[in-house]
Order: C-alpha cells, then structure tokens, then sequence
C-alpha cells in the first residue's frame, strides 16, 4: 500500500485539502463538528500520516537534537548517549548521533549536515580548544552545547557549556593519592590537546605543588602522535603506557589517568607486568563508568554525573526560543565526586613500615 | 546572515530558478559553459546551500539509516554503532540511534518517526520474537535489516537479517568448558524472550546432551521479573546470579554467561564470595567486547565480527533499491569464532588431579 496523500484524504471526506490541513494543524475552531469527524475518519481509514519534511519546510526545525561524541566506542559516550536520548524523549524530541573522533573537519561536515536536516539544537562532546569552525553556523541560530568542555573566551556569544570542574577532579584524584601517602606519581593520557584534558591535567600539578612536591620535567606520559587521543584505543594507550612506565625498579607508585579507560589499560599492563594493582602500584580513573566498578580490583575514579549533566543539556536547547537573542553564553560547572574503591591504597614502602 | 535562496542565487546570475535548479540536480547538458560558470560561482559567492527538506520532499528519502538497538549503554551496542556509522559514512550516510529497551511499543514508534522523517532503512537490534508490530511499514517500503536475529517464518517478506550463528557460538562456549573437564556448568542471563538469547541458551543445552550430561530442571539463571532483559544492568545480573548459585559448597564449576556484560558481573560476584574467576570457577562470555580482554583475568568469550556485520548491514540498505520489490527476504548467518583467555581453565578436582 502506498502512503494517502492529503488529497485523497480531501476527496474521501468530500472537503478541500486546505480543510484537511487547517484540522491537522489546529484551525478549526470554525469547522462544523460533523465536517471535523469526516475527515477525522477519513485520515484514519486511510492511514494518512502528515508528511514530516514539509512540516519541516514550513517550522524550519526537526524534532531532533544532534549530539556529537568522539567515539561511542568508549562506553563512557556511550552511556552518556542513552541518557542524553532519555532526557530528550521525555520531551519528545529524539537524537541523532555522530562520531566525529575529534576531527575538527568531520565535525564541522557533521554541523553542517545535521543543520541542513534542519536539526536547530545540537551537544558537542568534542572539546576542541577553538570552536572557529562552527562560528558561522552558532551565528545563524544553532543552539550549541558544549558538554565537559568550560567556555572559551573567544567562543561564539550563544554557546553554553556544562561541564565537571576538571580541575577540581583531577585535584581530588591526585590529593587521595597523596593523602595515602604515595610521593611518586604520574599522569597517563593520550593527547592533551583537548579543553577538559589540559584541565585535568592543570588539576593534576596543582595538587603536586600544593603538597611541596616537584613536579618532574615529563610529570606525565600522554599518548604518542600515532594515538592522538585514543578515544578508542583509550585503554591500549593505558596498557602501552604502563609497559614503559613501570618496566624498571624505581617506578612510580601511583597513576592518574585521564580516563576510566586508560586506567583500565594501565591495570592491565600492570598485570603483564606482574605487578599489583592497589598493592604495587595505585590507580585512579576519571568517569565513573560501569565497568570501574565490576574491575578487579573495583577502580578508584572521578565520577561524573551523566544523567544530571545530559538533562540539562537537553533543557538548555529547548529553552533556546524562550531565551533572548543577545543573552550571552554561560557555562556551567557541576561538581565531580570521588569515588575511592580498592584499585588505590597506601604505597608499599608505606605498607611494610605500618606492619 | 540569513542563508540564500534559490531565487537570490538565480537573480545574482541572471538566469531563472529552474536554469540553478537544473544544474543542482544535474540537468545541466545543454546549458552553455558561462551560463554554468556563472551559477557556480553564484551559488559559492552567495553560500547558497540546497535545502535538504526541499529536496527529501522529491525523493522522499533522506541520507539516514536509523539504527534501534536494546541500549547503547552496553559497550557491545556502542561498538556496534560506531561500526555501523563508519561503514555508513562511506557511503555518504549519517545513522540515527535509537534506544527501544526492547520494548515493542517503543520499537515501533521509533520506526514510524523514522519513517515519517524520510529514513527508508533501518537496523534494528531488539531481536522479539515478532516483528508484525513493523509489519504495516515493511508493507510500505521499509528496507529493514535485522542484527543478530536470524529470520523467522513469519517475518514480513523482504527483512534481511544478518547474525551470527548463536547456537553454534554457546556450542563453542559449553565444549570448550566440557573440554577441559567440567561437568557441572550452569547457564546466565537475563530474560530469554529474544531469538538470539534462545538460540544461545538451545547452544548451551545442545553441547551437554552431545556430551551424554543430564540436562538439570534449571539448567540456567534467567533472571527475574524485575530485570526483564538487563542489557543496562547485565553486569548486575550476573553479579546477582553468583551470589545466587555460588553461595553453597557444591555449586558448578564453569559459567556460560548470555553475553560479556554478564559475564564480567559473575566474575565480580564470584570475587565478592572470595571465589578466583578461572580458577575456582571457569566464565564464558559472549559478543568479545574490548572489555572482555581488558579484565583480569581476561575473559574466555565468543566474538563477534561486528565491523563485518555492520558493513554487510549497510550494504544491504544501500542496494535495495536494486533489488527486486518481490525478492523474498534473507538471513546472512555468519560463523562465531572462540577466544580462549584466563577466565576458564581445567576445574579444581582436575587440577588437583593432574598435580
């Protein structure tokens, strides 16, 4: 069976198509209620269903929020994904999703398209430092979120950001370790050239000087050219990074990483390497993702507060039309929590002097 | 700056609508050389850009596959998406994702706004046994391709499922347990409502009749009510499983667990009872997630060729245009293959024995 067209619901009910059309879009306050049940009945035996894309060409705007992560390969976007989409079918809106694996070009096409599709609303996830390539678009009237990425003083007027306080988490995370008393410890990371990656990475040396601690001259190791951010391979940067890390005696005793993922990795090459994760060698994480806590051991991490973050996120974008035109972006700041399980504990050294 | 017109572009060049339109839409044959050059550069001077809504009303098509699974929020489903997005962006597709939660309702609400939005092929995860809720717009013209879900008889015409073979896979999983010297092996899983998950279960049942072993009443954990499917909460149902079966001194010695999420949940469940995973008990997961080998120990499980399957689903979308309307529908089953890891290994009484 074909689709009905508005005009063979016209004809079946014996009224033109504009009538048909003043009832689906609410004018017929001067329909006579016998005239309004025809083409009612009409409409449902024939299974017409209005045609979204000419109601797109007329509203300019889809149902739809677009929402760009570097790779949903992480399980961290991928649970951020499912309740981003919760968020918005509780208002009727659903979410289309692009992985840009942080390729400035491919997220701009994405932009572009997604635009064109008339998607007016749109979560980017990709925390590149310069938003430039996405200006004129924010310009024209996209409502653009940036998620886990604190606004830019030289981005575009409009957008808002909602985002942990990075530094704070990775302070948190560094203070555990230093609080169980561990003086040797250093940051794993693929590439730092992301917003919320320098953050983390500030908060990292932050709490180091704070503690009197110097911080080395490669207080970290991040990632190789070949594995810019390893959103994907997150947990082979962590792997490969212990492999060069704690191949000697004098290794450090306790990693940051900037990631579940990649702490994740580093726990499994530090077993490789026979060595013992909260015993030999403490790791701290950065998410909260679910697999932190079914590791074994149960990962220490920063936990971020997915559900809350992508609900307002999504009633960011819907209250865009309510919103003045030249009201400035904003950004806002959540607060991350630690989350302390048995991946960290008090260095060795430490242990032997205490029994 | 608002976007520009097609009358604008046209008035810039001096030509008529219809003359730019032609050239967009490749009717430019007969067009003089500087006529064209001159709508060219028109349309870059101005920024002109097609409008997609405009043009989906032509074709009634847009360039999206809607990908429906059970929860992007087990890895498995994010790595599949993002498979699924690559072998689509090489064609010039973007994907729509959605969440159904398995629940028939929102299954098919979800494909009627596709539909309604122009999106002619979908993938679709959730694997119910029916798929007469989608029958009406399979009718329509639906190019439907079903993941890990091998056709049933009364599946309307033209479906296309591509999956592996589940039962040969959980037959993998169980002879590689009975292998090694297990006799006593107990099934894990959510509910076993799907196809899939019935045909793994039917795996595992198969491998111990093979083996001449009586077949138990409960041959399985399969959930409670409460936790119908678990594709969020996997890890908890298997973790609430060990608990379950593992709390007394004669529990079986080997786990095939539904897929690696529940799988990685009896592991932490086994650890919370201070029992070693692949020592005390031997875990078979399902799907080879990047979890899988992450773990520690790293998982025994069946893998998936997801990269594979993905491209073969778009690929099938893309050619049905070209496919005759009364070609009946088809499955693709595609071989599992085993991997063995640490999480299985001889049980205790054999290891005892052999020492």
């Amino acid at each position: 069976m074909g689709q009905a067209t508005i005009q063979q619901v016209a004809e079946a009910a014996g009224v033109s198509p504009s009538t048909v059309s003043n009832l689906l879009n609410g004018r017929a306050e001067r329909m006579l209620p016998e005239t309004r049940e025809r083409v009612s009945a009409a409409i449902t035996r024939l299974g017409y269903r209005p045609n979204r894309a000419a109601r797109q060409l007329r509203t300019g705007r889809t149902r739809t929020i677009g929402l760009i992560v570097p790779s949903v390969g992480n399980p961290f976007w991928g649970a951020f994904a499912r309740e981003l989409e919760a968020s918005a079918l509780a208002h009727g809106f659903n979410v289309l999703l692009c992985n840009s694996e942080r390729n400035p070009e491919r997220e701009r096409d994405y932009v572009e398209e997604l635009w064109d599709d008339g998607i007016r609303g749109m979560v980017l996830c990709t925390s590149l430092p310069s938003l430039d390539h996405l200006a004129p678009i924010v310009e024209r009237g996209l409502e653009l979120v940036t998620f886990d990425r604190p606004a830019q003083a030289d981005d575009p007027g409009s957008v808002v950001s909602i985002s942990i306080d990075n530094v704070m988490g990775a302070h948190l995370a560094t203070q555990h370790l230093l609080d169980l008393g561990h003086t040797d410890l250093t940051f794993v990371s693929g590439s730092l050239g992301s917003v919320n990656r320098a953050a983390r990475f500030r908060g990292f040396c932050a709490a180091l000087e704070a503690a009197g601690i110097q911080i080395p001259d490669t207080p970290g190791w991040s990632g190789h050219d070949d594995v810019p951010f390893g959103d994907v391979e997150a947990a082979e940067v962590g792997r490969r990074a212990a492999h060069e890390i704690f191949d000697r005696p004098d290794h450090p005793t306790g990693v940051v990483a900037i990631n579940d993922m990649t702490a994740l990795g580093v726990c499994r090459g530090l077993r490789d390497l026979g060595l013992t994760v909260g015993v030999d060698v403490s790791v701290v994480g950065f998410d909260d993702i679910i697999l932190a806590d079914l590791y074994d051991p149960p990962l220490t991490t920063v936990r971020q507060p997915i559900a809350q973050m992508a609900r307002l996120a999504v009633e960011e974008i819907l209250s865009h039309g309510t919103r003045a035109q030249t009201e400035p972006g904003r950004s806002v700041l959540l607060r991350p929590e630690l989350v302390v399980r048995e991946s960290s504990g008090p260095p060795a050294q430490r242990r032997a002097a205490d029994s």
